[in-house]
């Protein structure tokens, strides 16, 4: 059969020295590798490929198309040229393996099926022509028993029964050598019974029938339930992978006799990166056996002793193999009666650490470059790097799993509320904050807390982004758990938590363990320094932090932050001393009382941002106005209701009862039907303009107080929720005026920009109107995904995300990694009319996406002047920074290159 | 003065020869219209003009430039040749009116001095020149009242208590004669001593002062407060009118004896529209007699016998200026001694009937085209006739006012919930519904009540909408109404109405009154038919109705639909009967028993879409797939709280309270943070698809039953909340396999697109993609808007949006007057994007948009295939479309002109 793409014949069956390692996405990678090895002249068993197109052909159609069956005959004979042997042979049979092999690697998912060629004749012709009868019924008896399994169906313990109920009564014969071919035939014929009587027809002995067979199964498991969650899990989509191709391979043998054996090796050490051949191998083995673990392999370097010849050749292809893949290699072998052969060759997969060591090696050796050394690293995995990790050798077992909402490790005792949790922090002890869902009102039990975990809520919950934030370990969501806030304590499964117990988190995996697990210090070394150093040498992007306190702007700084991409005000106004004037502030009756409870939260605004600009040396520093609507600071409508129905009951003082009722009063009055779509950010600038006036102030005195002390300050001031360039005109003027008293106040300039939030949808569509007012553009991309789906972000992913995100509606969670059709779109636009009206507008952007690398590589593609994200992730955010500027130079060249530019 | 515009010098003073019609905006209506007469040489007494432009500087500079003194100076000068006389002469005074005029008539907002120029030589020169010392002291007497209330700022009840006190001291001294000279001699001087008394300073006798004091006076009034109220009310912005031209014009006496009168007259009868002169006169009086009202004016057709030869001309020239103008003209008049004078002329203001006969008259007449007939009518005026009114001659007084949210009239029983009204309706009762707000699951009591009133809430509100859509009348947000529902009653300043009282209101002004009201008929005459049926031929867009019932499509066809733009099939789920079963899928545990409540509800929606096709006669009807959030569905969490509580104080039998736990816990489940944006719409479709299918099955087997019968459907389902293509690919997929399996079933062809709702920001910017899928859009502007500004409907328009208007930081409404900057753009974008994937994309309207006529004019120039708004709404939808396809063709017109096109 031949399927026609693009115009261009493409063959169904590719043999080794057709291929080559670019046509992996229809090679699969292992067909592909071998291709490569193969036209690079190592020894490589022969063999050929059924593509992947082959593949979706037989699932759509749910056979192999008779085109397919006679090219697979004419392979083979060719197979047959090859190796010099025939395929059903009674005296020199060619045997096959049949191996699975996806574009990418999903170890473990696919199956393989050995020894395929077998049956009553040709097993003795395997016998006469290795000379070995013993042998050639042990791969008889493992090939029944692989093909019964995987292409027959019959489950893995009754050829177990039966291979007990054969070594009893071999037992009760007196028979003791497991290898005795007699009870080696015996157990084959055993096996065969049992697969006929699953099956209901006899075993298959036609060669062809049972090549045949075994394509068709491989070919099917693409589609079982364990590989399709293993794609859904690693989200291995159709234009990663599709469909898997089929490997079939001449066999080689390592189990015949003591100059035969197989291992695998990597070409460097996975785990620490060091150069230095690792991996183990067994002597008169199958590879099978390694796995299986019934026989321990020895390490690779003994190898060296027991077959020098084959070491120094193996140690050769694997230098060759790492030069020519410019990658660490993951290489399996086998020696057959003292011949060496490659069965296959990948990149191998190293942690971080090993992935960052042999990127800096490599460049030194001059292997790679230093762009190259950056694009191998997964930004991702630099999580690893920067947080405490669970020491693996302890082998502790979680209570339950909820989902890793911010990296690393903490234990202490667990707590149920937030003034609990900041009681305990301060007087030392070591608090986990443990709560159904997290509120504003919380805060300062996050401060106190080393971790916090969440019945509740997902990635983007509020207890996730708080954490992040702070760079301290979250669980969120944990559904198995029960929390009884009441009676403080959580249950799962039977076994119950009290306060003042002792519980871990791993907020990389979502573990939650009982009692302290041992950890792991995070490994800083002199490797990712210099990873960090040359991404800084090829990002174009600037790297700035989401941080709201002096102490998180100090942990910023120490990260490598450039500035402050937001600042969030609000939080200011969160902590427990000051949320009070927060309240008496948004009740007040008149406009008196509010200005009374202005004027004490202003010297504390003015003393937060003194603190952040003296600790960010003259680094930018972006102020976001109050954006979050007034009702968030006041106390939760049930709470209160239960509140005052408590103190009807125990008959409390009338007086206590009407306060709490005024309140009330105010929370419902204040209360929302879509609160992300309310009475917030620069609405409540506008109609209450005493908030954002005392703000104005506050940063303006700081400013001013810092510059007479002769300190560089670069503020920006950034208003929240701009939908017109009125609004923006509203607070320009409001801010014009302020400085102006203050400049005189101070006899003092006040340096200060003023920009937008880019976060409702509207901004975008008029954004060169924007700019006209608006000095700088800072994409707040959580608000603008949900602007531009209609998808409430908590509602989404507690609702119908997982949902879409499973039968692929959508690929990727949006409030994760930018939408590049649709909010993309809308950036793209404001991108371009914003600097139509002012050249040197500044663009950047502070929602979370600032620190996901894909997103980063889109804000690079768009040509934003900066992305800010939690310190945390400022080395993640700089490698991809740098990854993103490297990929896009490339393309260009590429392009230039097409289009002979020199 | 000159002021430099555009490199062309303009003049701060314009005399009325010097001016044109087309000039209203510096010159004002009135003196550009004082101007165009006095071209057409017609009797206008002699006078200029100060622009605008003159008033705006004043009014930022606070005073008027010497340039323009000297200017008034000249002008004067002018004024003093044309008419002969002398300003501050005392033989033959020169005396002038000071005026105000802005670019759009707001009658009694700003001033007006008469009679400028008096003082104690002039007032000599007055009676000498007129022989009349009576009149001369009478006029004096006039201007010192005047402008000492309007130019010095004295009270008006300060000069009537020095009237009466000068009356009693006249009548104790025995003088009987209201105009003895003498008498009139010492009024004056105590209305100059109380000015003095008042100011501090004497009364100006310089007239060039005078005239100075009264120009910035008159400048003054246009930021007065009831000026600045005036111009929010009715929207006057700056581009409508900018500040306020004064006209200085010389005075000619109405009062100057028998041969002297002064009138009002229109050229058709403003409340009939009948041609023929409409107004009244008083002899020997002043224009402010009239006014006055102390004596009372004759009927205009009186002066023919009076004065036959002024009424002559009159008549000449009223239809001269209704001929120049094409418009009814409302025309100001003055007889000084035998001579006619025109003192104003403006286009008539009508009542909607009016407006229409004339329309339908002149054309008849040749004097307009049908397009211009067309055009002169406001389609919200239209409102007016399709809607009972109050009427006027019962002179009832309403209890309060809230919005006027949905036009029309009714009466009926207080009625405080949905459960109550639906009773009292069925038993052949009237009833209102009053309720704080009302929510779906009162839909019952919508159905049977005559009206709604609701204390909270805006035009948009949930009572507003769906009140609108049954064109039944509401007012809404009636704030200073104290319901309590719980009680039964409501309450206002020391009133108490209680359930079963008679009230009524009118959904057009607001206005709320206690007990029945006489109300007048809809007059729905051949003129309404006729401009409909010209409105027909000249529009392009079709129009369509959002209808949802059979009843409420038979009106709809009635009214004119040419189809449904949009029928909620969310609202039959609402019906009493069918609530449950909803109710029942909803908290279904498992995939059997939700099946089980569909199968319920299947055919009772079929039994839906069967009687809406038949009623609708192979007119397109486009269906729209359920979209709210299930929890709209289920019963308030408060309510049922509240209802748990009361049973267990009751000490109900524990079942029924399990029961509402297990339900409660549902309700919990299932609310949303943000619902607008929540699980609803095409979300619930892809998670619940058994939803969806069982209403495409009701569909295609309601298509089916009436194609056997051999009618003629045009049905058209639509998806809402489509945020991504794949969304409509999944219910694509729904629909053909359900198709499929319907069209065996009943052996016949099931004809059928499927469409688009484009509501969610996302749709619009990947258009083109969901035009691969989808056969038609349908723009659902409330959401867009949403999406669109980050704006939620009900928060926007009970917390910030009215401050927002006030001040001006957005000009309308955005969710009842299209955006055209942001989701216009998003519209544009869209239609375009879409129409190039799939040429023949029909495309929609289908938000609360489709009624409203500025939104029109955007969808025309957009390019809508049609519009759909409620049915109450067609006609003043299909004018405004007729209007849009005018306006839209002579602009075309305009530009082929100016580029020479024939």
């Amino acid at each position: 059969m031949v399927c026609l793409d693009r115009g261009k014949r493409l063959s169904s069956i590719y043999f080794f020295e057709e291929g080559n390692a670019t046509e992996r996405m229809r090679l699969g990678g292992k067909g592909a590798n071998l291709c490569e090895m193969t036209r690079l002249g190592l020894p490589v068993p022969p063999g050929f490929i059924l593509t992947t197109d082959v593949c979706n052909a037989f699932l759509s159609s749910g056979k192999l198309e008779d085109g397919i069956i006679h090219e697979v005959g004419k392979a083979m004979t060719r197979l047959e040229e090859k190796t010099g042997k025939e395929f059903g042979s009674a005296t020199n049979p060619l045997l096959v393996s049949v191996r699975s092999g996806a574009a990418v690697s999903m170890p473990g998912m696919m199956d393989t099926i050995l020894n395929l060629g077998l049956n009553e004749n040709t097993v003795k012709g395997l016998a006469s022509s290795t000379r070995d009868e013993g042998f050639a019924l042990d791969a008889y008896r493992r090939f029944v028993q692989l093909f019964g399994r995987i292409v027959l169906g019959v489950e893995e313990d009754r050829f177990t029964e039966v291979l007990e109920a054969r070594n009893t009564l071999t037992r009760r014969t007196g028979s003791q050598d497991d290898g005795d071919p007699d009870d080696l035939r015996y157990l084959v014929e055993d096996f065969k019974e049992l697969c006929e009587s699953t099956t209901g027809s006899p075993f298959p002995e036609d060669p062809l029938i049972q090549l045949r067979m075994a394509i068709a199964a491989v070919f099917r498991s693409w589609n079982g339930k364990r590989c399709v969650d293993y794609r859904k899990q690693f989200g291995i989509t159709p234009d990663i992978a599709d469909g898997t191709a089929v490997n079939v391979v001449a066999m080689v043998f390592g189990n015949l006799g003591k100059e035969s054996g197989t291992g695998v090796l990597f070409t460097r050490n996975p785990s620490t990166g060091e150069k230095a051949l690792y991996g183990e191998f067994l002597m008169n083995a199958q590879g099978e056996d390694i796995v299986a673990g019934i026989r321990t392999p020895k390490p690779i370097e003994n190898l060296q002793n027991e077959m020098p010849e084959s070491y120094g050749l193996l140690k050769d292809l694997a230098a060759r193999l790492e030069r020519h893949y410019k990658e660490p290699q993951d290489i399996e072998f086998t020696i057959e009666r003292g011949k060496l052969f490659l069965l296959q060759t990948r990149n191998a997969k190293m942690n971080a650490f090993a992935q960052m060591r042999s990127s800096v090696d490599m460049t030194a050796e001059g292997l790679i470059d230093e762009s190259s050394a950056l694009l191998r690293i997964m930004p991702q995995q630099l999580e690893q790097l920067l947080h405490r990790t669970i020491d693996p050798r302890a082998g502790v077992k979680p209570i339950t799993r909820g989902i890793g909402a911010a990296p690393g490790v903490s234990s202490g005792r667990a707590v149920f509320d937030a003034d609990r949790a900041e009681k305990e922090g301060k007087a030392g002890q070591k608090v986990i904050l443990v709560r159904e869902e997290t509120k504003p009102e919380d805060i300062h039990g996050f401060f106190a807390a080393e971790g916090i975990l969440t019945s509740r809520g997902g990635k983007t919950s509020h207890a996730a982004v708080v954490a992040r934030g702070m760079g301290k370990p979250c669980v969120c969501g944990a559904g198995d758990l029960q929390i009884d806030q009441k009676a403080r304590k959580l249950s799962i499964a039977g076994m119950t938590i009290g306060e003042g117990e002792i519980i871990s988190i791993d907020g990389t995996t979502g573990d939650v363990f009982f009692g302290e697990i041992p950890t792991l210090d995070p490994e800083i070394g002199d490797e990712l320094v210099t990873i960090l150093s040359w991404a800084d040498n090829y990002r174009r992007m600037g790297i700035r932090a989401n941080t709201d306190t002096p102490e998180d702007a100090s942990v910023a700084l120490e990260m490598g932050a450039e500035g402050i991409g937001l600042c969030r005000t609000e939080r200011m106004f969160n902590a427990q001393d000051r949320l009070p004037m927060m309240v008496e502030m948004i009740v007040a009756r008149n406009h008196e009382s509010r200005a009374r409870a202005l004027e004490r939260l202003l010297p504390l605004q003015r003393k937060d941002f003194i603190e952040i600009f003296r600790v960010m040396k003259g680094l930018p520093v972006t102020i976001r106005l109050l954006d979050p609507p007034m009702h968030e600071f006041l106390p939760n409508l049930e709470r209160l209701q239960d509140e005052i129905h408590a103190l009807r009951v125990n008959e409390q003082s009338t007086e206590e009862i009407d306060e709490k009722m005024i309140l009330l009063h105010d929370v419902e009055r204040l209360s929302e039907v879509n609160p992300m779509l309310g009475h917030r950010g620069v609405r409540i600038g506008i109609t209450t303009p005493e908030v954002y006036e005392m703000q104005l102030r506050a940063i303006c005195e700081a400013i001013a107080e810092l510059v007479r002390e002769g300190l560089e300050v670069k503020p920006q001031v950034m208003v929240p929720q701009v939908a017109s360039e009125k609004e923006l005109e509203v607070v320009a003027r409001m801010l014009d005026k302020i400085r102006l008293q203050v400049e005189k106040e101070k006899s003092t300039k006040i340096p200060l920009k003023l920009g937008s939030m880019m976060e409702v949808v509207r901004s975008c569509l008029i954004a060169g109107k924007i700019a006209k007012v608006a000095e700088f553009f800072s994409f707040g991309t959580n608000d603008l995904t949900q602007g531009t789906f209609s998808f409430s972000r908590e509602d989404a992913e507690n609702k119908f995300l997982p949902e879409y995100l499973r039968i692929g509606v959508i690929n990727r969670n949006p409030f994760q990694t930018l939408d590049p059709e649709g909010v993309g779109k809308l950036m793209r636009f404001s991108i371009r009319d914003g600097r139509k009206t002012r050249k040197d507008l500044e663009i950047g952007i502070c929602g979370e996406h600032g620190g996901d690398p894909e997103s980063i590589e889109l804000c690079e593609e768009l040509g934003l002047d900066y992305v800010s994200c939690s310190a945390f992730r400022i080395p993640i955010a700089k490698l991809a920074a740098a990854q993103a500027s490297i990929r896009k130079s490339r393309s260009n060249l590429d392009i230039n290159k097409r289009q002979g530019v020199r």
